[in-house]
């Protein structure tokens, strides 16, 4: 728990939830909120209300034929009505006394019809008035997994140190997915669509008090008030790492933005400078806000220089790559001749190099460990690029023809578990920071969630492209060489 | 065949391996070699000879104490011996009147070695006085589907119409692998090196005259002869679409390079100059790459205008897709009210749009699929990108619980056909290319490869995301815009 005054909005123990659909087969959007709160167990933690006067129960839990049938206290009520119904359940909402309403229910502002607009400001002017907040309209609301919200299947049970603060639902379901698959695992997320009470900025603030966030993100397409969002996210990032994404930069983006939210997208340039001021990091698209709040969670935060060893396989492949590199405007040095004579120790001379990029093929996992400390030890590098590091020439490979695949999965968990522990070993006696490059090769290999999963916890970087780490560190020390001034948050 | 004098070196009937290991446990990279071949079954169609003094027999094989040992005639040698073995091998091919020799042996010129590079070029000018042409030193070289050689394991055995040539191997192995999974198929694939005898222009060449070769690409580190390679592409170019990838663009790249080839790379700005007189696509990228030869064999060819339809789910992925689709020179218009009437008979306006992008979430095929006929219609659409067309509103969904894995990926895959089947129907019927947009979701979902290798045959692009859809499609505009007054390759 924060001492802030949104915080009991995030952890509410009773959920009404008001006009869940009776069965999941039509395919309506509300069917997913109580799905999700029951695989989150919420109902088994506090008391989770459904309400539709067609049911008497529903997945096992007691239905109620309207809000004021529910027992009392309710704190929070999800509403999966219609527009038209809307007012209505805002009566019920104020005579209940209820701490906080979440709009699923869309149709109106975003519409660009003004008499929905009105509606959507009366029923906010009401509800502001009786003291009840607001999020929404036209949004998918909380994720909180301490407290067991959701709004999506599949979002992880367990709590992590980042928060984000969305303006879509959609583009939050993949922040979460997606970066769960690497690691990530979120403190709180709020869709918030149409901003009607609650706004980013107001989501900001509390960010920057949580004492559970330690990274934060946002997807805006339009700034409500630019003046509060800017302050909003300038105090936030002068104590955290923001990390923001502008949906709309372009004229067809913030006309796809205004049918979306009604909103009306602020110009780059503009926003550019808000971010740079404010001490957030600005990513150009979802890659990289993904990529960037990896970044901050591994070594990948503190790269100093802009020395790049690349350690992989195949001369063209570390041609392109040593490209991709200097493009960020990064630099990938050879390595000095003292570390090349260490290393042809025990690495042959035909075929491979032992300059930088580093181009070898050992299978022993303790001469690449050798291999990869030399190569970190070097003064000219900050930051190892390794690739592949796992399933590769240190994988697992299949054994006798009766071995089951059981065993063959065990034995990659292993070797992932195993090779996750040696890059943190490295980065720790090294002071290096390492950054695995995986490489799409269609469906992933045996081990790639445990290895995933690993690394990120134990603070190693792992990117889909060498050109997608290249960027994140780039991009890590721009924003870090602009926070002079401010507080030490590395 | 084709009537060009390099023909008979991609159809040799007889082909000798010397020096193929005793076992491939060692890991050295001549093992591959055998176990392609055979993988590829170039043993039941023609004759092949493993050499290794110390063996009598391998995988079957008869194996043979030197190539003077080996019936005649050997019309291809794929040399596996060391640097110090190789003059004494050219011995050897030059009395047994081999037609062609492969040097997967690396350690010459590109060692940066005076004294082996003198090796090289002796042999070198030794071969050619008789008659022997020679791909490499220091590659893969051949993978002729047709003819059954190959220089990894998975590679295709059906052949199609992309020829590439490559001077990385392992570049080479990545094309073809990545591509394999999106559908496309070979003609003709060099790996040649250090390139010492042919070069790349001889390739362009034989891929400009080749009749199975209908799409040409390249990767290049150094260019050899500036001028005969300028005048090759060109010709070639003039016939075929040509993309070329140049690696060592930047001095790490080219420092790289040098080391991996000994290719001095040269400026970015003459080579991309020298690709657009041409009238050959520069990738800046392997992705793009990749890419491009997707557009090549499908619809995105031939897209004419600017105008992008997206028909997707989720109104900030519709933002951010907006964005990436003009951030690339593209538009995306809105959809003419007549249009916009026609699919609201069908689809509900709360939550969804019918402008564009279109958000919406018909589960219906039938009604999918006269959306996407509505779409594609509109006078102001070029190309319409759809996502997701399979496993999402169109996909299958679990049964009933007692249904078996077997029946739900039969179910998948019948599912992922009868899409392909309706974007081919909906291209004919409609003039408007469509393409895919698949989204990374880790493991993919059942059915992917189906629909992958369907489209494709079909003549459906599937790319990975918006922004790449939208650059390929940008690339291509830009390409066919510069070839006013050479012959009409669409």
């Amino acid at each position: 728990m924060t001492d802030h005054p949104l915080d009991p909005i995030f952890h509410p123990r009773a959920v009404a939830l008001v006009g869940v659909p009776s069965t999941g087969a039509a395919g309506g959007g509300g069917w997913g909120f109580l799905t999700s709160l029951l695989e989150q167990k919420f109902h088994e933690r506090h008391d989770l209300y459904p309400v539709n006067p067609k049911m008497d129960e529903v997945e096992g839990l007691k239905c109620y034929p309207t809000l004021l049938d529910t027992p009392d206290p309710v704190d929070h009520v999800i509403s999966l009505v219609p527009a038209r119904a809307a007012p209505g359940l805002v009566d019920q909402v104020i005579q209940k006394k209820v701490r906080s309403l979440h709009f699923f229910t869309a149709g109106f502002s975003e519409t660009g019809d003004s008499e929905m607009a009105n509606v959507e400001a009366e029923m906010i002017a009401r509800l502001r008035a009786a003291g009840v907040r607001t999020i929404g309209p036209n949004c998918m609301g909380l994720y909180v997994p301490d407290n067991g919200l959701a709004f999506m299947n599949g979002f992880p049970r367990e709590a992590g140190n980042v928060m984000l603060i969305s303006q879509s639902g959609a583009n939050a379901g993949d922040v979460v997915q997606s970066l769960a698959r690497r690691g990530v695992r979120f403190s709180k997320v709020i869709s918030f669509g149409n901003g009607a009470d609650l706004r980013s900025y107001d989501f900001f603030d509390y960010a920057m008090h949580d004492e559970q966030t330690e990274v934060v993100t946002a997807y805006i397409e339009g700034v409500q008030d630019g003046r509060k969002f800017f302050e909003a996210v300038k105090r936030c990032a002068a104590v955290k790492p923001v990390i923001l994404l502008k949906g709309g930069l372009t004229s067809a983006g913030a006309r796809a933005a205004h049918s979306h939210t009604g909103s009306l997208a602020g110009d780059i340039q503009i926003f550019d400078a808000m971010a740079r001021q404010a001490g957030a990091v600005r990513a150009a698209d979802m890659d990289e806000l993904h990529d960037l709040i990896v970044a901050c969670n591994t070594s990948v935060r503190r790269v100093r220089g802009t020395g790049i060893a690349l350690v992989s396989i195949g001369g063209g492949y570390g041609v392109l790559a040593s490209d991709a590199i200097a493009l960020e405007g990064l630099d990938v040095p050879q390595m000095p001749q003292a570390s090349q004579d260490e290393m042809h120790e025990f690495i042959p001379v035909a075929g491979t190099s032992v300059n930088n990029p580093i181009d070898t093929m050992t299978r022993k996992a303790d001469e690449m460990e050798r291999l990869l400390k030399i190569v970190a030890q070097a003064d000219v590098i900050d930051a190892v690029f390794v690739n592949p590091i796992f399933n590769g020439p240190m994988g697992t490979r299949p054994a006798d023809p009766g071995t089951t695949l059981d065993e063959l999965e065990r034995r990659a968990n292993e070797a992932a578990a195993e090779n996750a522990q040696m890059l943190e070993r490295l980065q720790r006696q090294t002071g290096t920071a390492f950054a695995v490059i995986t490489r799409d090769r269609g469906a992933p290999p045996p081990g790639t969630e445990v290895f995933l999963q690993q690394c990120y916890e134990r603070g190693v970087a792992v990117y889909p492209s060498v050109a997608r780490a290249a960027r994140a560190v780039s991009r890590i020390r721009q924003w870090r060489s602009r926070r002079e001034g401010l507080p030490d948050i590395l």
